[in-house]
Order: structure tokens, then C-alpha cells, then sequence
């Protein structure tokens, strides 16, 4: 099976959490944000499924994937998709479920993260709301970030499973997605992420051991890794402070 | 098979669209937020799931359903769960996959719009963030609502089945689930709603007859639904426009 996977050009973004998965499932796959837009790819090989009548049921955004006949969106969806195909995911109901409200919170963080340089919304500039920007971003540090990693660091000690994971004692894909927060937190908010994962040595523990997965560094190494930049989820505004 | 529902009380939340789903689905269910703290119930009955040492896989918040020893959190989880349970999901796997991806879409929608009245996040008292509530309302309403109405309005268009629904020829919990947002918008942003279902007529067929289902009927005339109100989800603060 060869997977198509659609998301916008330049950037990491919600696509990354899907690109992660299909290269540590060794997945057979083509990424057309990465294809020149003359060979068919880039931004315009998005717009028959999302604006014209390419599909019957029409992502609402990128990124989304094109799997034979099925397209299916949403970041979180589509690993539930990927994740027992690609080995991903536990094999039981229970565990897959648990792994899927896992990602859940970890799109409610993203959320959140993403909305500390974006609080009055994504159709004015970051330049159009910095003061917001800074409260946003006070609140986010001061609250949201110690309660997100308290928590996933208590899931990591619940699990019953051996190893650094979050689920049972395999690497599923919500640790990937994990380790690739953590590391746009530590972009974004350097110091204020150092100081939390001092406090998480479990969670620290998870995102070294997850990026240095073979498959995993390999690609991370490679030139289809984006770099974290400024137009992406993860920003770094120093007068945001963090 | 009895479930609990464990939520804030005094509201309806998110709570909500699992309530829509288990009384359409003639579910016998404990709802612990109706139920007096003396009788075990309220807040007080979330809090060993939430902080203590009462499940090994801990929800992150509230809504969180008990189904025997499982317990399982984050809104549109508890739906996919309970979904084929109750007979409001499609039966082959791409259709459930269809029927979710959807549901976390109407997650997405419900943050935007609880987002306009808290744009600066959740720990900060409306009062301290009117002005930019305002702003964030006015992209709302200007860009958002217009947007996600569109794009269901589409998809209940381009649905194959017949009947009023998202998915097929029978009601699935998402168009419980979108019913109820139609109806949070019109209590929060009533012209602004009310202009924009004018032009959706399959949004509003939709709403209408999920409404109108015999048991969700009766359910909303019943006590157990609380109205809603202003320390909810959806808001009505008539400075916010719409």
C-alpha cells in the first residue's frame, strides 16, 4: 500500500506528527508538500480534495491522507488509522482507545501551544496581537505547560509496560507525537522547557528514546526534515518569553 | 451494560454531546453530575479519576465515561466508543473513521467558540479579557462560523444516503453532536446564527430533526437538561456582537 499525504508546503506543522509515523512504520509513501508544485505536488495538489469535488467526504483541512479510496483528515484520526497498520498501536481495543485519547490531549496541547502567538485567532498577524500574544503566553507557561507534562510524566509512571513508553511496552505513535512537542516546545520556549523536563525525567527519558529510533534519526537527519521556523506551530518570539 | 457519566455539574459542557448520544441510544447510564455531592455525586466524584490513584489510565478532564473496568476520556473517544455501542455509527470501519473525523471537527469548532470568550485561555476571568474578546468574536463571526457552517452544509450535501444526516441514511452521534452546537450558537450568537443557517437549509433540516427524535426529545423537555448559561461553552454576552 502506498500512502499519499497531503499538508501545506514549508512547514512541519500538524503533518509532522503523521510524517513520523509512517517513516518509523517504514511506510511506503509520497509527501507531496514536498513535491515541486510543477511535479504535482505543493499547496495546489491539496485544493481538489479540500475545495473541489475530488472526494465525497471532504477533509476540512490539512494534513489528510490518501490510503487507495479512502481520505481520511484530522491529525489524531489518521494515526488511528495508520497506527495498527504500520505497528504502531497496541493490539487490544482498550489499549488502541487509550492510545487515541492520548493523542487527543496531546491536539489539545497543540492547540494551546499553537494559540500563545495566536490568541485573537489565525486571520491576524502575529504582528497584529503581541500584547495578547504575551498574557496568552504568561498564562500558557505559568499554567497549561506544568499541567500538560505533569500529566503525560503520570502516564508514563502509571504504565504497567516496560520501557520509557506511555503504553504498554512497544513504542505506539503517541509517543512520536510526544517527543516531537517536546521538541517544539524546547524551539519555542527553551528555557521554560529545560526547567519543566528537569522536573519530568520521564518524559525527557521518552522523547530522547523516541528520536533515536534508527528509523527515526535517519529521517530526522535527513533533508526531509523541515526546520522549526517561524510560520509554523512552534514559534520562537523571545518577547514571549519562556 | 450501565455507564457513568462523570462531569461538572451546573452545566452542560461537553458533557453534553455524550448525553445526547447515551439518551438517543436508550442507554442505561449514572449521570454523577446530576447526582447531590451527599449522594456521592458532583464534582467531588471526578476528582480520585482525575488526581488520585483510581485508574491507572488517568483521563487529563472531564467528560469521562466508566464502562466497567474501562474508563475513557475526551469527548469525541467516549463517542467513537459508545458509537457502535449504541447503534449510532455506521457499520464498516471506513464509515466509522468518516463519522469520527467529523466529530473531531465539531472539537475543533467548540474550541474556536469558546475561545471568543476566552481568547487569553481559561485561567483568566472573562471580565479581564473583554476587549480582546471582542476582536476574537468579531473574527469569529466574520470568518470561522461561516466557514465550518460551509463545510458541513457540504458535507450533508455531498452524503449518498438519504435523510437529513452527515453519514448515510441513519442518525449517527455526530449529527447529535452538531445539533447541539446549532443550538449552543443560537443561545450564544443568535442573529449571527440565525443569518448564517439561511443560507445552510441542511444544517438547519439537521438540527431540526435530531431535535426532534422521540427520546432526545424527550430528554430536552425533561429536567435532566440544563439550560444553558453563561458559565459555559457557549455564552451569550450581547457586547460580543452576533
Amino acid at each position: 500500500m502506498r500512502y499519499e499525504l497531503y499538508y501545506w508546503p514549508g512547514i512541519q506543522g500538524r503533518g509532522e506528527f503523521v510524517r513520523l509515523a509512517l517513516e518509523e512504520g517504514g511506510a511506503d509513501y509520497v509527501d507531496f508538500a514536498l513535491r515541486p508544485e510543477d511535479e504535482g505536488g505543493g499547496a495546489a495538489a491539496m485544493m481538489p480534495f479540500l475545495e473541489g469535488e475530488a472526494t465525497q467526504r471532504p477533509p476540512f483541512a490539512p494534513p489528510f491522507l490518501r490510503a487507495a479510496r479512502q481520505v481520511i483528515g484530522q491529525t489524531a484520526n489518521i494515526l488511528l488509522f495508520l497506527g495498527p497498520r504500520l505497528g504502531l498501536a497496541p493490539r487490544e481495543a482498550a489499549g488502541r482507545l487509550w492510545t487515541h485519547q492520548l493523542q487527543l490531549t496531546i491536539a489539545d496541547f497543540v492547540v494551546e501551544i499553537h494559540d500563545t502567538h495566536h490568541p485573537l485567532g489565525g486571520s491576524l498577524y502575529y504582528e497584529d496581537q503581541k500584547p495578547e500574544a504575551k498574557r496568552r503566553a504568561r498564562e500558557f507557561l505559568a499554567h497549561r505547560l506544568p499541567k500538560f507534562f505533569g500529566y503525560f510524566e503520570k502516564v508514563i509512571e502509571r504504565n504497567a509496560g516496560r520501557g520509557p513508553w506511555m503504553v504498554g511496552s512497544r513504542l505506539t505513535y503517541v509517543d512520536l507525537s510526544t517527543a516531537q512537542v517536546i521538541a517544539g516546545l524546547q524551539y519555542a520556549f527553551p528555557n521554560a522547557t529545560r526547567e519543566a523536563l528537569r522536573k519530568r525525567p520521564r518524559l525527557e527519558r521518552l522523547h530522547e528514546a523516541a528520536f533515536s529510533r534508527p528509523r527515526v534519526r535517519r529521517y530526522l537527519e535527513s533533508p526531509r526534515r523541515l526546520a522549526f521556523n517561524n510560520d509554523d506551530i512552534f514559534r520562537r518570539y523571545p518577547e514571549l518569553g519562556g
